[in-house]
């Protein structure tokens, strides 16, 4: 197919582009805008009809006025002019564009006869990017409100969600459009279980075969445990739907999943690496669909400005002479392992960077370097005495070790050794993990994944209010709980009754196996008992 | 003069909208709204050539996004459209437009050719939308970089400040637009006085009789201290400048001014009233400013949409009986006292309703209404009691009564006393006045006008760094003048003849009778002696 044919329909796929990323740091802090220029380069050059973003454009909810501002610059940019795209919005009714209270958002950008739009984009929201407040606003609605973007896929009906298309022709190739912003997985998982997500027909008058396209920004994967609605499983979205646009996950799975014809889901990855894990590391990549009638074609083009990110795991005991091997609280043995350490710090680094960055070619950015070190049975090892000259060819000098403890080993306290965290800054959800672990009658009356959600809101979206309403609402479901009981007898017997409810009913809402299988993607507010390093970050706030 | 006239250009003048002010309150939240579209509305209707704000279009320097996406969909709404400005730009070079780091605001809206904007929209920035962080960003850049707005007037140099006009020329008509955002006025001051602001001249090619406006925003009168800077003096601007538009004060002075011919300040006032102040009660006007040669007429209009606010001061031991003079403790006195203030509120509140509000005429919304109580040897004067069908009435019922001790027959702690408050909320101002004021050593080595500045940035402006920053820059000044002084002898020595020298400073920037003078425009960092009522916000917070 080539895209210039005039019944081709070529779309570009990016997701996650997390605009604002690190903004404030020197090294990095033009990443993701870079990026975004990037895309747009991209999408120019190929001359494709319009772009399509699968959520988390920007990396808050609330972006700086500089992220917003260079933001709405770059799209200034590239999506006004002249040349007006060759697609055309057959119908758009219910599509969930705009809002009632934004008069001039209420269609696609590019039928507003005030401004020239050359690339329309389309885009959902993502859980970055979530609607907000009462007037359930998201951040991307300051580009629709410009003129820049085409926000669809808003729904805030909660009980059942109905999902209009936009339905866009070009020559003889028709799209259905499906789109659904970021809603709370679990939440989804059950309206989907229930039947009530429903992907509403082609509107009369709109006649003839039609490629359905479905976008949404959702945890895609089960990580493990059976009885968690955390995610959405591919083979609940409808048969009908052609192609299914996967936005959230972070990993680049175009090859994977459409080359093996075993799965519809086309999965872009972020465009930005806004973690050091594995599935970051793979080449980013965006996509050109192209379509024809109801045959397709995609074709991933992989993005030039991404910095490598090149992670390596060493075991420390395996460095160090036998002869140390009596090491714990001995100065003169001590000295001496910091040093091989060093030496093993430095050795793995410069091999990293030389698999990544080549200066002279000057085509890659200095490079992102984890070294994941299992430093089992050793005790202070710093990371001072690393080559400076190293560290100057690394983008994420403060951040390159990180130290963990292989559990089984672990001493019995389990407290947080910060020594150990070195140079990973320590952060909110280890310190509430930590809080709470030792605490754990406090968590009775709260259902985990409710206090999960407001501390998300709480650290990751700046709400204020999120812990204090989350409170509010379980202690005065308590109250009205605790009336229907029979709490007779003294008050020990009171709080003990009471306690033995609060925690059948937790067990009900999540399954003690949850809480103690290897669950990579909840934040520390489950009562583990047993310690298993820094919780890695949720998968949904990636 | 004709408004249709081919040479005569017609320029709708508003100032300080303050968008978003009380955004949050049931009755009052879509006040500053309503106008602003009545201001469009009126500029429509009169076929204004360009619209011309003075400053504070926003009233937080970091406006929420719902205060963002009304206001740039009210602007999406006026300013583009078919039917271009007749308005043609002659030149615009180094009028601060715009921003390096935002390619796509370089020049006038109105000559981008991807929007069609009907109604030019310039203004400045006022200290409620100032310049913030390293990009030097206002709120207003939002709408320049949707293409809705020219912010103009921008100036970063504090050393010496340039100020280029935009040329506009109609028919014959040619204006010369003169602009600067707001400056902290004791710097503007001192730039004017060492005669380092310069109006910069036409330039060449651009011949002929030019009419040469100016707008700015800053405090336009002295408020009674000889010695304070803190104001721009009207005659320190050049004599060239046929009119000055001058933004950031709230009272209409319009009719004042001009008529009189004394002046060549055109004075609007705010179009909201954020202060319940009789210079806020005058009623509210824009202004249409028409220019023919170098002629010019002022038109005032008023604005429908502006709540009336009426202002009362009662004084109450007038309407106690002498019989009850001995009031103080004494119960069941206190409670026919109580009694009587009631009725003397309640009646004082219905004759300003009645004053005000016409619900059969349904013309003007429920009044502002402000009772300004002189409770002088009344103590615990309750406003529990007013009659509710009468609050129901007003627009802020939660703040009617404001009570005031007079001055001279306060108790000598000097206490805050909360129950005088009453029903006006405790703020901040007041708690760092009360805790300064009993630790007099700790200010000495401030200059209070610095820690004003910061405390305004941290209160008003939301800036979490502004009173740390302000901290480090006063201690690492204080050190190297330390230094600088023979500091010989014990360590009580050596703080003594510290302190003294702090507060010999202090004084020269701050002399001693303006702290005491009835300066109703400070926050209360300074030391004053005795306590003269929770001071009123500082006249630049308007």
């Amino acid at each position: 197919m080539e895209t210039t044919d005039e019944n081709t329909m070529s779309i570009l796929i990016a997701t996650d582009l997390h605009l604002g990323y690190k903004e404030n740091d020197c090294i990095r802090g033009d990443d993701s805008f870079n990026t975004c220029v990037e895309i747009f380069e991209i999408a120019d050059k190929n001359n494709v009809d319009f772009i399509l973003l699968g959520g988390d454009l920007f990396h808050k909810s609330q972006p700086t006025i500089s992220t917003l501002l260079r933001t709405m610059n770059i799209f200034a940019k590239y999506c006004l002019g002249d040349g007006a795209s060759k697609i055309e919005i057959l119908c758009e009714r219910n599509a969930n564009f705009g809002h009632s209270s934004l008069s001039t958002i209420k269609g696609v950008n590019f039928k507003n006869h005030n401004i020239k739009v050359k690339m329309p984009v389309f885009s959902i929201h993502g859980n970055h990017d979530c609607l907000r407040g009462k007037d359930y606003f998201s951040a991307i609605d300051h580009l629709s409100v410009a003129g820049y973007l085409n926000h669809f896929g808003r729904s805030t009906n909660l009980k059942e969600i109905k999902i209009d298309p936009i339905c866009i022709q070009k020559g003889t190739t028709k799209l259905a459009l499906y789109g659904l912003g970021y809603v709370a997985d679990t939440r989804l998982h059950e309206l989907f279980e229930e039947q009530k997500v429903k992907f509403q027909p082609i509107q009369q008058g709109a006649s003839g075969e039609w490629f359905k396209l479905f976008v949404l920004h959702q945890n895609r994967t089960d990580r493990g445990s059976i009885a968690t609605k955390d995610f959405i499983p591919e083979n609940f979205i409808d048969e009908d739907i052609n192609l299914i646009v996967w936005g959230h996950e972070h990993a680049c799975e175009i090859d994977r999943d459409w080359k093996s014809g075993k799965s519809r889901v086309l999965q872009p990855g972020s465009s930005i690496a806004t973690s050091l894990r594995e599935s970051e590391s793979k080449d980013k990549h965006v996509a050109i669909l192209e379509i024809k009638g109801d045959n397709f074609n995609l074709i991933p083009i992989p993005l030039e400005t991404v910095r490598p990110l090149h992670i390596e795991t060493i075991i420390l005991e395996n460095f160090i002479d036998p002869h140390f091997k009596t090491k714990i609280n001995n100065s003169q043995n001590n000295e001496k392992i910091q040093k091989t350490v060093i030496e093993v710090y430095n050795k793995t680094i410069k091999s990293a960077i030389s698999k990544t960055y080549h200066e002279a070619e000057n085509k890659r950015r200095k490079p992102l370097v984890r070294i994941k070190v299992d430093a089992t049975g050793f005790e202070s090892i710093s990371a001072k005495g690393i080559d400076a000259q190293l560290l100057k060819k690394v983008a994420n000098p403060n951040e390159i070790i990180h130290i963990f403890p292989r559990k089984n080993l672990l001493p019995a306290d389990n407290r947080i050794d910060t020594s150990n965290l070195c140079q990973e800054k320590l952060n909110v959800e280890d310190l509430v993990h930590t809080y709470l672990k030792d605490n754990k009658e406090k968590t009775k009356m709260f259902n985990p994944s409710q206090l999960n959600d407001a501390l998300i809101q709480f650290v990751y979206h700046d709400d204020k209010k999120a812990i204090e309403e989350c409170c509010n609402k379980v202690t005065s479901k308590a109250i009205n709980d605790l009336k229907e009981l029979d709490l007779g007898g003294s008050r020990e017997k009171i709080s003990s009754k009471a306690f033995a409810f609060f925690e059948d009913k937790n067990k009900t809402s999540l399954p003690h196996n949850r809480a103690q299988s290897n669950d990579n993607h909840s934040i520390a507010v489950t009562s583990h008992s047993t310690y298993e390093g820094p919780p890695r970050k949720k998968n949904r706030l990636e």
